[in-house]
């Protein structure tokens, strides 16, 4: 099943199904208002969400129109809860290195994982207002996965039957304002503004065998201003699945429905992959040629971010977005 | 004007207004539904809402009852954004020295602030369940206003003006997840379980002279098994106001309505004011006595929280909590 949320002027918008090849799409007010709605109460209406699914496939239902991915606001327009694992330690060892840090050894056993901005995403297509270009700004390519209600305490065993949705996400850093606020020791604030989001969620049965373990197991394409940037696969090099990130965010409280886990920024050790964001690439160069050469995104600059199957089906739709000045 | 939230068995509760003495209440379904709902379209409500508290206040409204605080949830029960900062930087100051570290200059003049979990909150009254004794709980009383839409890159100028509503919190701590947590930079996650909050919000009016330059000007009084553990003034030693939290939180993205913004623990310079938290504590009887006596709380603990003005009421109501064993 395929979710997304129509923009409507409202702060949640309106839930709506979407079919596989993302070109029909139905209002489901009689079912879930608002995604959130939908989450909140996923056991009651996710079987009537999967009835219209399976008739918009089959094209026997009224009302479905063809969604503009213009009018689609990220499938849950805002969440209670964001939180940014960096399971792929690959990417993080690499960080370390450039800056000729060692990480240290309990990285590879224990994730490491951030609480992050919640209160508004991006949909799809919405541009990203930065108000200073020398702040560093950035793309990051992941997974994430929207859960129901979680347990305080689960374990892995169990934290996997919670994970409801799948969706792609652009985690904008400001790559220059990261060195000083991790100094502090208090995580990103400043430094990890608005995030973006696919225009679909889906559920995990659309990815049938590229699921595996917990894993997305297929390549996560990034484009800048239309040139491949990155292409590494999900499920290589993931040292942490889905539902052990789940089980380190809720060791000490639950996770309310709607809680978002994200995988980190995905990168592969087989360098010919390339990288799911610039800083990734310049670290590379870095090491490889003393110095970065790639400089960050400037206002203007287009990034797509897409996955497609072996059928070469768009998963979940493409971020397309551009960067622009914010004038305050 | 004073609002909470009823318990009602959903996720958000019913909104309600309440007297200035916290005896009389009633609900408003035609004005707004719940807190957030209140707080999404608060230029639109606030008038409706003001105009109830007058009648309540003057006994001129049918279908008040006497609220019962074990049957409030959190006023805002789950919230889009939640950032604490460590506005006394004295606190701050405390927990380097005891652990024989410099604190940076610039913690002086440039806020600390972490993202916080805020899909989930505790009543006043609601017990506070922990799985383990040994990962040092602690309770942490403080501040915090919620905001209504705060823009992208405010300044403390105008960030002021988005100050809509104020409570009392108990930032509950696991200390000793802490070190492993912020040794890795990323900020807290685990040993920042859920917080709880007082009975009720209030309007910065509610506080007449005791809210000057955005700073509450009022002892908040923490018991511990009822003795009192400490009673700093939150006007004192405040370095940073909430209108420069705010321009804090709002640098790179705008808040949502719902916001809620802490002011970190309040701590006095003036020692016989006690603390507002067991760490505090510790750290000073490590500084003067060479170890640390007082002990994290145990299960069968109980922490109160409150704020009494010169006239001795109790503004926000009191937070009055047990700490309980979680068994998975």
């Amino acid at each position: 099943m395929k979710l997304a949320t129509l923009k409507d002027g409202s702060r949640d918008g309106t839930l709506i199904v979407i079919n596989k090849n993302l070109e029909k799409a139905v209002k489901v007010p009689g079912i879930a208002k608002t995604m959130q709605d939908a989450l909140d109460r996923w056991h009651e209406v996710e079987g009537a969400l999967i009835d219209v699914y399976n008739k918009l496939q089959q094209s026997t239902i009224t009302g479905s129109f063809d969604p503009d991915t213009n009018q689609l606001m990220a499938p849950l327009p805002r969440s209670y809860q964001w939180v940014d694992g960096s399971a792929y330690v690959n990417h993080v060892e690499l960080v370390r290195k450039a800056r000729g840090a060692e990480m240290p050894e309990d990285f590879w056993t224990d994730p490491l994982m951030y609480q992050g901005v919640s209160d508004q995403f991006l949909g799809a297509n919405d541009p990203v207002f930065v108000e200073d270009e020398s702040w560093g700004i950035d793309f990051e390519a992941e997974i994430g996965v929207i859960t129901d209600d979680v347990p305080m305490g689960v374990k892995e065993e169990k934290a996997c039957q919670h994970i409801k949705l799948l969706v792609l996400l652009n985690d904008i850093s400001l790559r220059n304002l990261i060195p000083g606020e991790l100094k502090k020791g208090f995580g990103f604030l400043q430094s990890k503004p608005t995030t973006s989001f696919t225009p679909v969620a889906v559920t995990p049965d659309e990815l049938g065998r590229d699921w595996q373990e917990y894993k997305v197991t297929l390549p996560l394409y990034s484009y800048l201003n239309g040139s491949l940037f990155g292409k590494p696969n999900a499920g290589v090099d993931m040292t942490f699945n889905f539902a052990r990130l789940i089980e380190h965010a809720a060791k000490s409280r639950k996770l309310t429905a709607g809680s978002i886990i994200g995988s980190g920024t995905i990168s592969n050790q087989d360098r010919s992959k390339g990288s799911s964001c610039i800083a990734e690439r310049r670290m590379l160069e870095i090491i490889e040629q003393g110095k970065p050469r790639t400089s960050f995104l400037q206002f203007g600059d287009k990034v797509k971010i897409e996955m497609l199957n072996a059928s070469n089906e768009n998963v979940f739709g493409s971020i397309e977005q551009e960067i622009r000045e914010y004038k305050p």
